[in-house]
């Protein structure tokens, strides 16, 4: 499949590109800023520009399926959140249904499933999360929605934990988060589902076959 | 009809209080915050407390309409315009829905209908009505949706111009728009209707009559 991912440059991102590289899928990195282009390209990966606060329409072009993984990131202030986070997933969502993309997978966060049980200084974002999560639950798209715990720059293990609801928090990899979501592209019992994942001991290679 | 009025202690929710007091119906005032409940108990007004972050669900009790016209103002971060005016909005109509009422009329905002046209440092704003207006519109309640512009306070003319689209931006005093409201609760043909409101020559009384 030609994988369009939206948030190529972020952590999360950077690595699911990579990963779908070198799987039989063919990735379409989505970037805001020119000047994010040629890390792409050297490695002879596909990039389109888009802004998700402005048009990002052509990035559809020839698409199969969509990742996202963008994010306003901490720095920003939480009117990033709903544009980016929130609104920018909901017009990815209306994006993909009307040019026909047969899959979605959604980088969420753990807790976006229930934002009121959250910590205060979180609840925004995982609202605004929630909200995305549920436009994509109700699109009629073919979804995955995966919900990562606290999310670390430590090197990937290949083994995590993957459950629809988990009671306790944990963390994980980014680059342990990135191949599940590539994993889970392809794997029919992940379709229309929810996904709580932090690290464990089930091989990424091996979720839900 | 008893009348639930979600943020009044407000701008324009204060003058909605009055108005129903001085109408048929019988408001029943919800606050955050015992200290503002005195003003109302002077006037004779039944208040309620309750909080939009927290639970507020005691406040529906033999409630046969609400009228939303909470918002987090301009003092606070976009944080509380997605706790408050966004998922405030949207968990009183799961409320509404859940105890039965029968009427549900949302203060919205002029553009919330079009947020990718509005102003840059406003657009967090204006989606975060929308999605509010968009989650009441689709939850089956009878529905009134107000979205009034620049608001003033300025003393009532008793003449607004209401319109499902307006194409210009103009401005509105507050008691007008408190005035519309009351008013278009119990027109029938207001009901599951959004509407543009903006000072005019159409008089508030004679509204869809």
């Amino acid at each position: 499949m030609r994988v369009l991912v939206i948030g190529a440059n972020g952590k999360v991102g950077k690595h699911i590109v990579s990963k779908l590289h070198k799987s039989e899928h063919e990735p379409v990195a989505m970037v805001r800023d020119p000047d994010q282009v040629p890390q792409f390209e050297e490695m002879g990966i596909s990039s389109v520009l888009g802004n998700l606060e402005k048009d990002f329409e052509s990035a559809f072009y020839k698409i199969d399926a969509v990742i996202f993984a963008a994010g306003s990131g901490p720095d920003t202030g939480a009117d990033k959140t709903i544009l980016i986070d929130q609104e920018g997933a909901i017009k990815s969502v209306e994006r993909a249904k009307h040019f026909g993309v047969h899959r979605f997978v959604m980088l969420s966060s753990m807790a976006a499933d229930r934002p009121e049980a959250g910590p205060s200084g979180l609840k925004h974002y995982l609202y605004a999360k929630h909200r995305a999560d549920e436009f994509l639950k109700q699109s009629g798209l073919n979804y995955t929605i995966v919900r990562p715990g606290g999310l670390t720059d430590e090197p990937g293990t290949g083994l995590v934990k993957l459950q629809e609801h988990m009671n306790k928090f944990g963390e994980i990899p980014r680059e342990d988060v990135a191949d599940s979501i590539v994993h889970l592209l392809s794997v029919p019992k992940a379709e229309f589902k929810s996904y709580d994942l932090i690290s464990g001991d089930q091989s990424i290679n091996e979720l839900l076959l």
